[in-house]
């Protein structure tokens, strides 16, 4: 009866979502709704507030686009997007941590040759990302898929600079090979400011936050019998390594891209020597 | 340092927004973070479910339009609308109680006579709707201003049916007379369903609910020296009145639409025997 809406609006709502066919729909839907009463109750928000959180919600809807996607930014920088991954993340031990998939793989990254250079540019400082995809017991893994992206020198991926990187710039899909080794050449990644030009990008500024990631690699590893991995590298050093705007740091992460002359080396792959180097290995938990 | 953000993540965006100019919304930020975050670690959502959710919420922003507020919609239907209302509204002994504003108060109303007709369209059954706007003490507030909107006989708002309701159809911004005094015509309204073409249809659906509003006018009344209310009346006997979707029903609010043959009233409206009347009075607390 209408009584009980007066006294108990969000026991209500709960009981609303009992004919709710999908179980799980209907524990998401129950917590959410308690959760963000609760918010309610604990801050009072008056009409004035509520209007413009309206607006703020609305207009992060409009500012999305194929290649923008405000909503992900807006639970990146509220550290949403890390608490699910992390939750959710296999942290088997030995495996390789994970981290945000991040508002810019939008695209699909184009099939490459081992040791191709991703990026298409070549306006940064060279660089070797190679290493194994492997197995917790150390097995290595040939024809593991790695999906690789990445931001240029200048901090901006393909999609953000349509006129000035061709589609694909900082991108591609490799297939280990038969002793799960992987290897190709890029650029050394940079740190970047996320998009401010939109109402995430005002958020920040009126919390006093700045922009900006340290400098990283993002890859999705997956292997046959095996649980993918979304997770990024970050380049040692970087500056803002201890605060993250989207607070995706995880100190296993972290890598040395050491510079290096050994012209062997450089042979191998077949790039100008002096040159940075990053060597790691992407474990993964088998299912 | 990044051990912090693995271990922590949702102090770590607490503290993030330290330099928040603005105190309020430093504690609103803060809240709605420790709440959403407890959200995520009840329920802990999978990658697929979070992906669902930020689709979710991308179309939500993208259904609105100038005529369109799936977002409110949205706050409706999970009852915080009502709960904002609720906790934020004035609910001084005697007052006339508040409720939900709704999504349709996206026109300015057209300022009419006393004793006008809002029904431009004529499809529905005659009624007069009177009362008087009073301060809590019984004295009558001349000058105060209310501004009345409502669905037409068959559930619409002017703006959800342009094809067929002029601009300002069920529409009417009134000024009280100097008793303080305001009547007007209209057609009963009808229970309706809010729109289900978008995201929140979806909801609605997947978890069983009805889309329907139990039969209502909105009103706020503004008057000098007062707080304004934003409310409705709902027809006594109306169906819905116990499961209205936006969970927006008080008893006080719920009125009879008495249907009268009274021939003095009828010349004194200027309205065809027999009819239905509304008679009750909206009552402001002062500042
Ligand atoms: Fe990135
Ligand atoms: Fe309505």
């Amino acid at each position: 009866m209408t009584t009980e809406f007066t006294t108990d609006i969000t026991g209500a709502v709960v009981d609303s979502l009992e004919d709710t066919a999908d179980p799980r729909l209907r524990e998401l839907l129950s917590s959410l709704t308690r959760h963000l009463h609760d918010f309610v109750r604990e801050t009072e928000p008056t009409m004035r507030e509520w209007e413009r959180a309206i607006g703020f919600l609305t207009v992060t809807g409009q500012m999305c686009t194929d290649t923008r996607q405000e909503f992900i930014l807006l639970s990146d920088v509220l550290g949403i997007s890390m608490l699910v991954e992390t939750l959710g993340g296999h942290r088997a031990p030995g495996a390789t941590e994970s981290t945000v998939l991040g508002p810019f793989h939008m695209t699909e990254s184009p099939v490459r040759e081992l040791g191709a250079d991703i990026d298409l540019v070549g306006s940064g400082e060279p660089c070797v990302v190679s290493g194994r995809v492997l197995s917790r017991d150390g097995t290595p893994l040939p024809g593991a898929v790695l999906d690789v992206w990445q931001a240029d020198a200048e901090g901006y991926y393909d999609v953000q600079r349509p006129d000035v990187q061709p589609p694909g710039n900082g991108r591609g899909l490799f297939t280990a090979d038969a002793e799960g080794r992987f290897w190709f050449r890029t650029c050394v990644p940079s740190p970047y400011p996320i998009p401010t030009d939109g109402p995430v990008g005002d958020l920040l500024r009126a919390t006093g936050r700045h922009p900006y990631r340290p400098a990283h690699i993002h890859f999705i590893a997956s292997a046959e019998g095996h649980v993918p991995v979304t997770t990024h590298i970050f380049v040692a050093g970087s500056p803002y390594l201890d605060s993250d705007a989207v607070f995706a740091v995880k100190e296993s992460l972290v890598h040395d891209f050491a510079e290096t002359d050994d012209p062997s080396l450089a042979r191998e792959f077949g790039i100008p020597s002096p040159f940075r180097h990053a060597r790691f290995d992407l474990v993964l938990e088998s299912r």
